[in-house]
């Protein structure tokens, strides 16, 4: 596993190189929201996260949003978002991350949360503690927070859900604390700190989840599906996450409300 | 004028001495959402600026969120958010910002916007070009954007419209690009950098709102009420900002749809 980590963490140095010096450029200024500087951005990163994988670990396979996947039933599987909020990115938010996962027979067994414009890093590993360094503080450990009502909830956006799922996630955010919009995967990030106990969202890739699960679950918390059960390749991509486990049951019910 | 910007850069960097301790805190995973903590960091921030003011400029007035108005009838008067975005502060986001404004007779003339964790700054002074420092990058400069078919729209929440305000704000942003949640002042300091360029939110304070008026204009942008008559003391502030003026007259006609 050593080696694995070590090529995630050399593949997210390698992404960041490409994509910081687009972050905020005249480019993206002048493109006033057209996404193809981003695109281009995506795409070089991922390039870049290839190629070291394939020169280090060639006999894995590969599944990234820009360039689809390769050897998708190889033992073992990276799955790439080299740039996860893309929103952000072309707003100069410098919250945008990038994301790197490896399942294992279909599993989740190693993620990488990268943020190239903060300088923050999370890395989880199954049955280890996640690990984190980054220079605006934050110390690895969910919270406990067993009451809803209690809660911090966190989405990106409240256009995330399709009507027949937009009445449960009211019922939940409703239920909850206080909503914060907004943060991508840095949400996920934050409630491995502590700082925010439920991420709900819809529709996501495994690109997008598969580095979440194991930071998550090595900080004490757990990412399921709307229904509490584990995520896989084939999920529709419904992500719930909880910094406290207790929290599962009246999220759940909720969500299905 | 020089004098006055030097004391709201100090009174800047005393605030944010006091803020970046508390920001990710034990003390504030502890408090599980309940903004107590929060709410004294921003007493003791917005205390150490008053503290600076009373020492350097003892004629002027004060307005601050947490410590009320102090001689809000003088020919100067100063308007504080110690930490303007609490939501972000809670949950560990380092998009929160530290507001300090001046009003000249009821004129916003001066306008800085602190980022205490990213270390950025605005700083705006009516009739100059607005400034900007920070390790992110960025140019100041809101760019040309005159379709709002093209501009990207920023918006803290959607819970800030309350149903008569609400179908204006919809049909805005249904017209708009694509909608980024989130952000609170740091998204008019991504306007005045030209990667945003509708930013409309309701119900805001002059401690809200009044040191952006100089950051945006000073950057070739307009803040005004959702009307688009310029906000006052009085206003219900209710704000709406374009980095392109050309976008005025379209946001004004969608927003009293």
């Amino acid at each position: 596993m050593e080696g694995m980590v070590a090529a995630a963490e050399v593949a997210a140095d390698l992404a960041g190189a490409v994509i910081r010096p687009l972050f905020r450029s005249a480019l993206l200024v002048e493109a006033k929201g057209d996404a193809s500087p981003v695109t281009e951005a995506d795409r070089a990163a991922e390039r870049a996260i290839r190629d070291h994988l394939a020169r280090t670990l060639p006999d894995h396979g590969v599944i990234g949003e820009e360039y689809g996947p390769d050897r998708p039933d190889a033992e073992w599987v990276w799955v790439l978002d080299p740039i996860d909020g893309t929103r952000a990115f072309i707003t100069g938010r410098p919250l945008f991350g990038t994301l790197i996962g490896l399942f294992h027979r279909g599993r989740p067994v190693l993620g990488l949360i990268d943020q190239p414009a903060t300088g923050e890093r999370w890395i989880g590993v199954e049955g280890r503690p996640t690990a984190f360094r980054g220079p605006l503080g934050g110390m690895v450990g969910c919270r406990p927070c067993p009451d809803v009502a209690q809660a911090e909830l966190s989405c990106t956006s409240p256009d995330m859900f399709p009507p027949g799922q937009d009445e449960g996630f009211q019922a939940l955010r409703t239920a909850a604390r206080r909503t914060t919009w907004g943060g991508d995967c840095y949400a996920y990030g934050l409630m491995a700190l502590g700082l925010v106990d439920i991420v709900v969202e819809a529709a996501m890739k495994p690109w997008d989840w598969g580095a979440l699960v194991p930071v998550l679950e090595g900080a004490g918390g757990r990412v399921t599906d709307h229904a509490g059960r584990p995520l896989t390749l084939e999920s529709p991509g419904d992500v719930l996450a909880v910094g406290d486990p207790a929290l599962l049951p009246a999220c759940i019910a909720l969500l299905s409300a």
